[in-house]
C-alpha cells in the first residue's frame, strides 16, 4: 500500500454526466441548486454542463441559462464540456466559466466510428483542429484523455500496447502543437475495468511515462467502481472524476445501460477513512447527494447518502460516553 | 497481488439474509424458486433460511415448508441458521440439511447488550453452551466468527488488539470444548470496513494465526464491499460470503439503512475478469440475480445483473469479426 496518495483531487461531474441521461425534463432552477449546493462541500472542480446540440441532448438546452444562474464560489473552477468549435464558443461566451483545453483520443476505432463517425485518423485530425481552436481562442492545453483504455463494447479487451500507443499519439499531437500534457486521463468508457486491469494499465503507463500525472474515469456500471479508484489509489493514481450521489446511473430497470460514474460521496467516505485528504466535507456532500436526488426524482445509486457516515457515528458514541470528539 | 488467491469461495447467503429485511409477504414457492435457481449456478453452499422465532422474523416462519420445497442437488452444500437448541433442533429435524457448527463472539459488548441482552461474559457461556448442544446431536464444529470487527455503530472504532483477543478467545473455547476452529469469519456487521482497515485487521489477524484460514463476511451499507472483498483477496483471504444480487440491500429510502451483503454476482464478475476461480456459471448466476429481483418486487442493488458480463460481449465481438471465441 505504499504508493496510496497523502491526498487525491475529485472532479466533480455529476451535472454534466447525471442530468444528460434523465428522461423528464429537469427545471433548471433545481440543477442551479444542485451546483450551488456541491460549490459548498469543498470540492475544487465541478463540471456543471455541456455545450452540445440540444437536438441531440435536449436536457442540455439550458446549457447558457444554467450558467447564468449558478453563484460562483471563490476558489472553485466550474467547467463545460464541448465537442467542437461552436460549444467552445458557446462556452466562453458565457464569460463565467473556466476554460481549460483537453484533447481525447479513443482506443476503439470501432466505438469511435459508431459514437462519432470517424476513424481514428480522421480523430487525429480533429485532435489538430481542437489544437489550432484552443490557439485560436487563447486556451491553454495541458491535459488529455484516452477513452475506452480498459475495454470496448465493440472491439472487446484493449491491449495494454494500443494504450501506450495512443497516449504517445496524444504526446507527440501536443508536441507538435506547442503544448505540453501535463496530466492524462485514463476512461473506462464502456465499465471493464476490474483492480486487476486498473494496475496493469496504469502499471505500465506510470513506467512508460513516469513524468505524466495520471487521472482515472472511472464508470460504475458493473459495480467496480471504488474497487477500481483503490487499486489506481495502491498504483499512484491521486485524480479521479467522480458523480454525487452517482448521478448518471440507475437502479431502475427503464434506465438500463445508465452507468454513472463512481459516486463522489463513496469515494470520500472511503478516502476519509483511510486518511486520504480529499479536502472535501463529507456531511455536506451528502446533503448534496440527497439534494441530486430529489432533484431527478428517482433513486441514484450512491450508498453512503443512505448508509451515513462515520464520523457521525464515532461523534455519537462518543457524545453517549461523556467525551468530546 | 502476489497474495491474490487462485480460487475463492463463495458462500451464498442471500436467501436467509435477503428475505428476513422484506416487508412484504413472499410466498414460500417463490422463495424455493430462487433457491433452485441458485443450485444450478456452480454454488458450493446455500444459506436456506433462519430457524428463529416467528415472532420476531415473520418472513422466516415458513423455515420448514421451504426446506421441504426445495430440490438438492448433489455437490451444493444447503444450510441453515439458528441462535439456539430450538433452532438447531428444527433445522435437524428437516433431514435435509447439512448441519455444521460454527461459534461466534462479538468485539462489542454494547452491540451485544443491545442486540442480544447479553454481556461479553454471558455470550462466554452462552459458546460453552452451544459447543455442549453440538457435542449433544453429534454436529461437528470446525468454524468461528466474530462479529462487529471493524467498527460498531454503538462502540466506534474496534482496536485490532481487541479482535486478536476474541479470536483467542475463540480458539480456547473450541479447544476447551474438544473442537478446532479450521476457519474464522471475520464480519463486518455494520459495515465500518474500507480497503485499509480490511488490510490492517486481515493482516494482524493472519500474522498472529497463520494456520487459520480466514473468511470475510462483508456488508455493502457503505457502498465499500466489493473493494474490501478485493482488499481482502490481497491479503490472500479465499473464503467470502455474498448475496446473489445484494439480496438485503435496496435502493429505497423505505428500506435505509438495509444493508445488503456484497452482491454475488459482482463478486464473481471481478474474479473471472482478474483469473480467480469461483467454480460458479456467471451467466446463470445473473438469471438468478434477476429473478431476486422478481421475487422481492423491487430493485435490488447488484449492478452485473443490470451491467451484464463481459464474456458476452467478447462473444458477440467475436462473432460479428467471423471468429470463434
Amino acid at each position: 500500500m505504499s504508493d496510496l496518495p497523502k491526498r487525491i483531487r475529485i472532479l466533480e461531474e455529476g451535472p454534466r454526466e447525471g442530468f444528460q441521461i434523465e428522461k423528464g425534463p429537469i427545471p433548471t432552477s433545481r440543477k442551479i441548486d444542485l451546483i450551488n449546493s456541491l460549490s459548498e462541500t469543498g470540492l475544487e472542480q465541478i463540471q456543471v454542463t455541456s455545450f452540445v446540440s440540444p437536438t441531440a441532448v435536449p436536457q442540455m438546452a439550458d446549457a447558457e441559462e444554467l450558467v447564468k444562474g449558478f453563484t460562483r464560489k471563490p476558489g472553485v473552477r466550474y467547467t463545460g464540456l464541448w465537442l467542437n468549435d461552436k460549444g467552445l464558443e458557446r462556452a466562453i461566451a458565457t464569460g463565467k466559466l473556466d476554460i481549460r483545453g483537453s484533447l481525447s483520443l479513443t482506443t476503439s476505432e470501432k466505438f469511435l466510428l459508431r459514437n462519432q463517425r470517424r476513424t481514428h485518423a480522421q480523430n487525429v485530425e480533429a485532435v489538430r483542429g481542437m489544437i489550432a481552436m484552443f490557439k485560436h481562442y487563447n486556451v491553454e492545453v495541458n491535459r488529455a484523455s484516452i477513452m475506452a483504455v480498459f475495454g470496448c463494447n465493440f472491439e472487446g479487451d484493449i491491449p495494454t500496447s494500443k494504450v501506450i500507443d495512443i497516449a504517445q499519439q496524444l504526446f507527440d499531437l501536443a508536441e507538435e502543437g506547442g503544448c505540453k500534457i501535463k496530466t492524462l486521463s485514463l476512461a473506462d468508457t464502456m465499465a471493464w475495468a476490474t483492480p486487476g486491469s486498473i494496475r496493469r494499465v496504469v502499471g505500465a503507463v506510470r513506467e512508460k511515462f513516469p513524468e505524466v500525472e495520471l487521472s482515472l474515469h472511472l464508470h460504475d456500471t458493473r459495480g467496480m467502481g471504488i474497487a477500481n479508484a483503490y487499486a489506481g489509489m495502491e498504483m499512484g493514481v491521486a485524480i479521479f472524476d467522480a458523480a454525487v450521489a452517482g448521478l448518471g446511473g440507475c437502479p431502475f430497470a427503464s434506465h438500463k445501460g445508465a452507468s454513472g460514474n463512481v459516486c463522489t460521496e463513496d469515494l470520500v467516505f472511503m478516502c476519509d477513512e483511510m486518511g486520504i485528504e480529499t479536502g472535501i466535507d463529507l456531511e455536506k456532500l451528502i446533503e448534496s447527494a440527497l439534494l441530486a436526488e430529489e432533484v431527478v426524482g428517482h433513486p441514484l445509486p450512491g450508498s453512503v447518502k443512505m448508509g451515513g457516515s462515520l464520523a457521525k457515528l464515532r461523534k455519537k458514541v462518543a457524545e453517549e460516553a461523556g467525551k468530546t470528539v
